[in-house]
Parts: structure tokens; sequence; C-alpha cells
């Protein structure tokens, strides 16, 4: 019996934020899928934190990276935004109430990233694109990764 | 007269935390060089924030990614690594005092991200690594990115 | 001379909270008002943190539980439910900015816990309720407490 | 077939730790165990904060109550006790670095606490006791409550 | 050769945010001049950080302390203003969302503090007044300072 | 029957953090006194915040700006303390766990800043000096104000 290898999924999904799908090795996603993982990836530009938690939350559950109707999904997938979303404000979770907005990339990747299987599935959010005034031009980037047991 | 192109120093940053100097694609270290481009890599693990500060402003010092006799510039390099902190710890900048614990490593890309001249040199702080309890294999993944202009 | 035996302000407060004052022990609220503490209780649920804020400071006022024309009793108060809010969002003070909601119930203590009088009155917030996405079901329990001298 | 009730295993918790084992009332400790859930208390004064963690952590995997060959389950209280934490700190996980010290009861419950099977089991750390500076009665009440997926 | 002595541009911005222009000593003001500095002053009262933000980077454009056209001098008197904030709001950058509202003296002095020339021009944002419940009296004195490399 | 006049302890406190009693005002001293204020000042450089507290606490009572046997007055101080380091650290309480160090100058000024007499007394923590890496030169100006009812 062949035990399974590590799945660095946060890695995953900072790979995917940063180059998107399009530029991606097509081995790469080939791997992903082979490995057991499950993933999305979207788009979101905003001034308000609950849009962007909404849009990653809406293209999980449209993609089956989680279930819907399990609120100990929704949880996990949660906290794992919440977590990335602190790499990406870097000290106060706040955009437009303190004139600044983002422009993001996002991955979310589930699936086993440990080889015992008693660890179980677990969820990684990453997100990269920019962040600035509310002005084109004025911004750099940011990027922020969540993981959680699912 | 050609107008320089952006350059993203973030991603290239975390593109080099992710995967090492060795690992990344020979094109990748040669275009980074050919924009201009200075950095570093290196490794830390430890239980004290200060002892990844102090690694990364050593490593940068010592590549000439940064110039050590001004202060300025060591201001810039500190408030990039504590951003890209902010991402690993995701809400209180503590480690052992919290009982847990990172192996990380980090790409410090300085460089001019835009293309008009007079926006000057910025400098990308990427980190990647595990974060756990101070036990092996109790850990997950853990990424930051700090940028800030010097 | 009798001695005035110490009353854990915030032990009581936070049993308001959790039971109401409808299923706490009748010997419990006697002991309560015969220990010279002023209290009020309520619920509130909402979004936004200031409506919380003005919901308890309401009650509080109503109740006599501090004076309304005095704002060193105000202040105090304030920085009471503040503390009690940290504990309910655990780590940042926001709820629909991060799209969350929490219905909570609240009790408020004033009286004095030490035994020496010079130590005066202190004011103890409690906050006990469930937190989680604006939908019905998807939520957990969540509490805080905040403790002041007024 | 019977659907399970609601098992508000954060009220439990925050019950115990107010109260221990001795003080609460016989019948609170059968409906515990019958409602399926598993639990332990224990005692903790610390000015440092891993301290603490480990202190829970230990108790937890002592008594049963979290399984210590799994990671995925010491990351779920991990993040419980730091969100109990911050009820606790109330705005910096910081203790002696701030010259205050704690001394804790703290109360661990793992059960169902939703009726629908697929909700799994999720755990509530409890935190009961006083705050103050490094000298006797120098100190007021504290507590917090973390809870997560489990 | 005369070398340049240090300039401590952040007392200089505080005296000038406690006093105002008018109050001010007027060798003060002179010798502040004479030393290569360029300063703004202005209030600002508000309920949302984003209009300080606002107010502040208009006063300090408009009065060519800083260059309106380059996204890095932008930048760095952002951070500055975050930093001068969170001495205002001690913990927490918000305002209206916990129900406060402040109203602030602010003044920006941008000079060259360090006496070698390699050290370059540096920011500082200095902002003193009130804050307070959203009723004239109750509110109490607050001040806050940020400084950044420009 | 003459109304008290409003007495700013916080723009007192500062004042006297920047410039200490030598360089002051003679007439602001006395004024001060005039005005009923109880004061202290003093300096303190540090690593450790802990270092700093007990230092501000023990002029405080030494001086008898404070009263050392009653735990509401120190309560009171510690936090308008911890208020005035937020101001300091900007965003995290922490100075040589990530490397930092501070050169303080501190004031405290107790008085009844308002014109009302119910409003009691209240204290002002000010503070003023240098951060930066633990090497002469690489620092820049940081300052601070908490302030409580006593």
């Amino acid at each position: 019996m062949e035990e399974r290898t590590e799945t660095p999924i946060g890695k995953h999904a900072m790979y995917l934020a940063l180059f998107g799908p399009e530029e991606a090795d097509s081995s790469f996603l080939q791997n992903l899928t082979r490995s057991g993982c499950r993933f999305c990836t979207g788009k979101v530009g905003a001034m308000e934190m609950h849009k962007i938690v909404a849009a990653i939350e809406t293209a999980a559950k449209k993609h089956g990276v989680i279930q819907s109707g399990i609120y100990r999904e929704t949880h996990s997938l949660y906290h794992a935004i919440m977590e990335g979303l602190h790499g990406v404000t870097r000290g106060q979770l706040q955009l437009g109430s303190v004139l600044r907005t983002v422009g993001l990339n996002f991955a979310v990747v589930r699936g086993q990233p440990y080889p015992r299987d008693n660890e179980g599935e677990w969820i990684a959010v990453a997100l990269y694109g920019t962040i600035g005034a509310p002005v084109k031009g004025l911004e750099h980037e940011v990027l922020g990764l969540g993981i959680n047991h699912i």
C-alpha cells in the first residue's frame, strides 16, 4: 500500500492566485487534480471586505469546493478567508474605511496535505493583487494565505 | 526612448520564496536581473520574531540589496518585514509567546515596479514556510508579503 | 464593624447574560440586590457594533445603572463594553464589515467588588449569544466580559 | 428516529469555568455526559501565554477530549484557546510583557452542538479568573470563550 | 562646510498640532522654515476615518508638502497618517463604527531630520484633538504621530 | 462662585513630555500647579514594555500622583499607560520581540479637566522619544497619550 505524499495546498493555491489557471503550467493543474484536490479561482475588486468574503464563498460553493448546506464547511472557509485577508491588510481588517481599495485574484484549494488519512481534509485560500488609494495607479501588490482544517 | 515596463516585485519575491532559486525557472532569474532588480534569498527557523527580522536584514545587507550605513533603507526594509510577518502570524505578531514556531524561506527583491522614473525604487519581502506547535509535523503552511518604497 | 465580602460582579454579570433573569436562581437575584449591586439585562441583534454600544448604554441609563448626565460614567461603561466586544469578536472589532452578525444577551452589573471602601464602585458588562453569517443557523456561540472602575 | 437537540457547548464550558465541577449542579454534569460531550477542567496561573496554551492542551489530551496523535485536533483546539485568550486579554495577546498576570480556571467541552449529524463535533474552551498586576489583590475578573469545529 | 543639525520634525509637528500656527511662538515658525521644512496645518472632524485621511492628503498636496503626481509620496504620507491614527484610536482603527467621533487639528511637516544628506527627507503627521461619543462634551483629548521616510 | 475653566491635561502632559520641566515655560508650570494638577516627569529606555509600565507607575506613586495602596488608581493609570503605548508602537504593543527599542520621556498629569465638579479627576500619560533598531542613530521620533478617569 502506497502512502500518500504531502500536498502543499497553500503553495498550490498561491501559485494559482499569482498566475491564474491560464498562465499556470499545464502539468501543474493535472497534478493538482490527480492528488485529489478540488479548487476554484476568481477575481474580486472591492472597498468593502464583506464583498470579498461573499465572492470567495460563492465561488467555492458554486464549484463544489465546499458544500453549501453544511455550516462547519462555511465556518472553516470563513476563517481561512479572514486569515488570508490579514496578509492583505497587514494590521487592520479594513479597506474603504481607511480609504483604500483592493483588486484581487483568489484561489481556493481543498485537499489532504498530510500523508496520514486521519488528518483529513484542509482548505487553503490564497489572495494576490493590488491595494491602494481609490485612484488608478496609486497602488502596490499584496497577497495573503489562510489555511484551515475542514 | 523606451519606457520601462511594470515589474511586479512582489510576485517575483513570492515566487522566489515559494520555489527557491534552485527550483525557479532559469529564465525567471535572468529576467529578474535584466529588469534591474537586486535580490537575495535565505532560510530562517525561529520561535522569536526578532530573529527573523535580524536574519532578513543581515542577508539583505550582505547581498547589497540595501545599504547598511543608511537608516532610511533599514527603516524601509524593517516595515516591509513587519508587513510580511502580519501575513505569517495573521492577527498578532507573536510566535513562541503563544507556543508556535515557524520555518521560513524568504526572498527580498528591490527594483523599480513602476514605468515612471520618479516613482523610484521599492522593496518586497516575501516569506513562505510552515507554522505550528514546536513539535515536528504539527504545522501547516504560511506566507506573507510586505512592500515599501525605499 | 463588619467588612464587606468580595462581590464577583463579572461572574454575576456573566451568569445573568448566560441564563437571563428568568432562568436565574431566585436567590441569586436577591443576593445581587442585597450586596448593593445595581444591574440591568437586555437583548440586541446587529451587524453594526455601534448599535450594540447604543443598546447597552441606553439600557444602563434607563435602569439607573449609570447616571446619564455624567461623562465619566459613560466613559467607564464605554470601555467596559469595548472590552466585552473583544471577547465576542476575538481579534478585530468588526461585524457586518466582515460579513458576520451577532445576537446577544447582555447584562450590566455595578457594585463594589472589593472589601475595602476606598476601592469604590466598578462596572461589569457581560455578553452572550451567537455570531455567524447573516443566514439563520450558520452561527456559533460567543461571549465576552469587560470590567472597569467607575 | 429522534433528532438530537441543540447542545450549547459554549454555555456549558463557561458554566464549568465559572463554578468548577464542584459547585456545578449535579444534574448539570449528568446532562453534559448524557448529551455525548467529553470535557475536562483545570487551573493555570501564568505571566506567559504559552504556559496557558500548554496547560489546556495537556489537560485536553490527558482526559481524552482531543486525540494527541492527530494534528487537526490540536490545530482546532489551539485556535479555540487563542480565541478564548482574546476575551481575556482584550486587545493584545500579552501578559507579562505588559506587566500583568492571570489566574484562570478553564473548561474544555467537546460535543455536537447542532441537531444535524453532518455538522459533526465542535470544541469550546472557556476561561474565567483574574488579571492584574503581579501583586496580590491588584486584579479584576476576566473571561473568554473560543469555539471551533473539530 | 557646516553639517546640518538634527531637526525633530515629529516634535515640531506635534507642537503645531497642539498650539496651531496662531498660538505658536513666532520664532518657532521662522526656525521651521529656515531648517528647510515644508509644512501645513488644518482641522478635521469626522466619524469616518477615510475623511481624515482625505483631509490630510488634500491639505498636504495643496500646500506642496507632497507632490500629488507621485505615488511614492502619497504612499509615504498614507502610512504616516495611519500611524498617527493608531495613537488617536489606541487599538482599533475605528470611529463611528464603534460609536465615537473625533475633532482633530493636524500638522504635516516634511524635512531632513538627520545631519547626513543621504538620509534624505522624512515626513511627520501629528494629530491633536478630542474623541468621544457623538454628543457635545462627552469627549476627552487624544493625539498621535506618524513618521516615515519619503 | 466661579466655575472652574477647562484644563487640557493631555495637552499639558504632552508639552511636558516634549520639552521637559527644564525647557518648559516657567509660567506653564505655575499655571499647572495653580489649576490643581499633580504631575511628575521621568525618562525610561527599554526593549521591554513592562519596564516602561513599571517606571511610570513607580514615578507616579513616588510623586504622589496616584495613591499606591488603592487598586482603582493603579488600574486607571495602567490603562492610560497602555493607551499611550499604542501611540508609540502603532499597531502591536511590542518592542524587543520585534527587534526595536525606545528611549522615552514621560509625563503624568492628574487633574480636573472638566468645569463640572461631578466629572471628578482624570489622569493623562504622555510619552515622547525615539524608537528604532537597537543601534544608535537608527531611530526616529515617537509619541503617545493615554487619558482615563480616576
